[in-house]
């Protein structure tokens, strides 16, 4: 890439796409063109990037046959996994570096999975030209939990979520937002299915009621009962961190915060571990702040985390009957380094080209 | 005792005395009279017990001196702690077998801490007259962990909550709603501090605003950053359990929910465990209802659990990387098990004399 690299963004007016336009905008000298892409709902669509105003041309094969992934360097796609699947190899074949925040490419031996303060190294090989984001309940935690492994060496991760719903998108957050205004100001949430009957089956993207609730699922059914977001989590971690074989128990449960993903883990190392040495790793980790002062009422929340950049971890314990093991909560804004930022950290690694 | 032994509630006004008031009322030929205080606040107030209005008595010096305990056989106290330290002992001197619902006895080794499902027999031996029942996040989880543990042998817990705002009191519950109305219809939640800026400095019992956000932190600071109510859940179910030297991991974390907590269970065995063989004893299990069929959409919620006697199980899986582990959501009404009905079972156990 000589110059500035051209920059496709597809999936731009989504909740992710809208985080991510914000973040290039921060940007201005990084990028050449950029170019955004939605579905046909979106075609002329006006967005501001970098402050200026930029239609929106519709992905379809119109448009491919028209060249308009011609000359792109660099695509990052935030559209749903079958619409992922469908144009990510097409924008690679037209030359394109394509960096994916979908799940249709995550579990690709070819397709490095990439979290720049964790394995950037990874974004060198990729023979298809793809580079897949890992899902944002893995990188609510996996930044602070890669220093950690650096250190004292993984063993196993016991992990619980408490996920935002705007990770079902712009459609989870009305979902969330529409069931607040009819439970507010009512006594709904004491008697057997109040909140259900009030909020109706439309549920939104979820499968019961978000508001005065949470719901343990996350995703789609897979084998023996797991979610595919407990399977995605395992996998991601054991991908990343390049231990194939670590144990990885996970829960995955929605709750009614709009953006920012908790994450409680239980994580326990090859040796004896100090909250010292812990509290230091974390606190000079690049991407992770140190959030962690009971006794004067600090602890990371979402409503401190969201709209941030770093992952916030607090709560660090030892665990009480095992000096191997060590307690934290961690929160992260999944549509910041959960989504748009690891995409565009990722995009600007492989513009950094090899070195 | 003969003939039907008379009660006192003491608290008979708080969150967790209008519930009890609800089920003594459902058990109309067990008991004779029954007596409520609360404190001087709601002196004269007239509560419905049974369908018959009662005045609400307030413990003072001077009511005890009046002889208020007089002829109570067991007296249920649902105050809090400092108030139960002071009183508990007072009605014991008058001769009541006293059952508590605050944290003020539970570590008492000459008070038994009751789970009448698990442990009835250590009713018995009460050498104060005193019953401590366990913390409501406690009472979640240690029927179905109780059924399990009698079968396979506990060997390990990794557990997460998710608790309602009214195990803090009416006061908890008006801070929620309270935040709510503030938040609804708001396009609030995704930016730095937002909710806290719109919630203000009122965050009622708790150290966060708990509207659109998550805060991990319930209970005081004791040691080496644990919380009262992590170390409260680790005690006592080793109690419970006789498991005196069980290793638990916690971590408790407030959620908006008004009524019914949730904890995810990681749970480690003796030997080998099947998911079948868990799910036929969670099936079976006094006060146990299984719900667990995510095919069909079935897992257990607050919105379903709330206002309902049993624990209710589901996300039964075996950990994927360790046979011996099963991973549980549980979710369970703080205010009935996790409180008042706890309560009241252990007041008929009492009642029914040793056997
Ligand atoms: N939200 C998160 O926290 C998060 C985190 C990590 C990864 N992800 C992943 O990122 C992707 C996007 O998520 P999101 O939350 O931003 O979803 P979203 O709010 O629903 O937005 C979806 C985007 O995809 C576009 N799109 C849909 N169908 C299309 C088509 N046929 N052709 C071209 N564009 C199409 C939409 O355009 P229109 O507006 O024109 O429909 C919109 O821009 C998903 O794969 C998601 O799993 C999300
Ligand atoms: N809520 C739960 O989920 C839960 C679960 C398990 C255990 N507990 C425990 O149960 C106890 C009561 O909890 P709650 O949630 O019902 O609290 P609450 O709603 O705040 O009610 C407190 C009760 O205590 C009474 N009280 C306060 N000070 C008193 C005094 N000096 N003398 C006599 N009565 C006094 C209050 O009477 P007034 O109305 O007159 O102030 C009220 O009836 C606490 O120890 C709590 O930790 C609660």
């Amino acid at each position: 890439m000589t110059g500035r690299p051209t920059l496709a963004v597809v999936g731009a007016t989504g909740a992710v796409g809208t985080v991510l336009l914000g973040i290039l905008s921060q940007r201005a000298d990084v990028w050449g063109e950029i170019r955004l892409f939605a579905s046909p709902r979106s075609a002329g669509r006006k967005l501001t990037v970098r402050g200026e105003e930029t239609e929106v041309v519709a992905l379809t094969e119109d448009a491919r046959a028209a060249g308009v992934f011609d000359g792109v360097d660099i695509a990052l796609f935030d559209v749903p996994d079958e619409v992922a699947a469908r144009w990510v190899p097409v924008a690679a074949a037209a030359g394109a570096v394509v960096v994916d925040n979908s799940g249709a490419f995550r579990a690709d031996p070819d397709v490095p999975l990439v979290v720049p303060e964790v394995n950037a190294h990874a974004v060198r090989r990729r023979p298809r030209s793809v580079v897949a984001s890992p899902h944002c309940t893995t990188l609510t935690m996996i930044v602070a939990l890669g220093a950690l492994h650096a250190e004292f060496g993984l063993r196993e991760l016991v992990v619980s979520s408490y996920q935002a719903v705007s990770d079902a998108g712009q459609e989870g957050v009305r979902a969330l937002r529409r069931q607040l205004s009819l439970v507010a100001g009512t006594e709904l949430g004491t008697g057997p299915g109040d909140v259900r009957r009030a909020v109706g089956d439309d549920t939104g993207p979820f499968a019961e009621p978000v508001a005065l609730n949470v719901v343990p699922w996350a995703g789609a059914l897979c084998d023996e009962g797991w979610s595919s977001e407990e399977m995605a989590l395992r996998e991601e971690t054991r991908r990343i961190l390049g231990l194939p074989r670590l144990p990885v128990a996970v829960t995955c449960v929605r709750v009614p915060v709009v953006t920012t993903h908790s994450l409680t883990v239980h994580a326990r190392f090859e040796d004896e571990v100090t909250v010292d040495r812990a509290r230091e790793i974390l606190a000079t980790a690049p991407g992770v702040v140190l959030c962690d002062d009971p006794a004067s009422g600090e602890f990371p929340t979402p409503a401190d985390a969201v709209g941030t950049d770093p992952a916030w971890v607090g709560r660090v314990r030892r665990a009480l009957d095992d000096p191997t093991a060590l307690e934290l909560f961690v929160c992260g804004d999944n549509l910041r380094k959960g989504a748009a930022l690891n995409l565009a950290q990722i995009a600007e690694l492989v513009a950094a080209g090899p070195e």
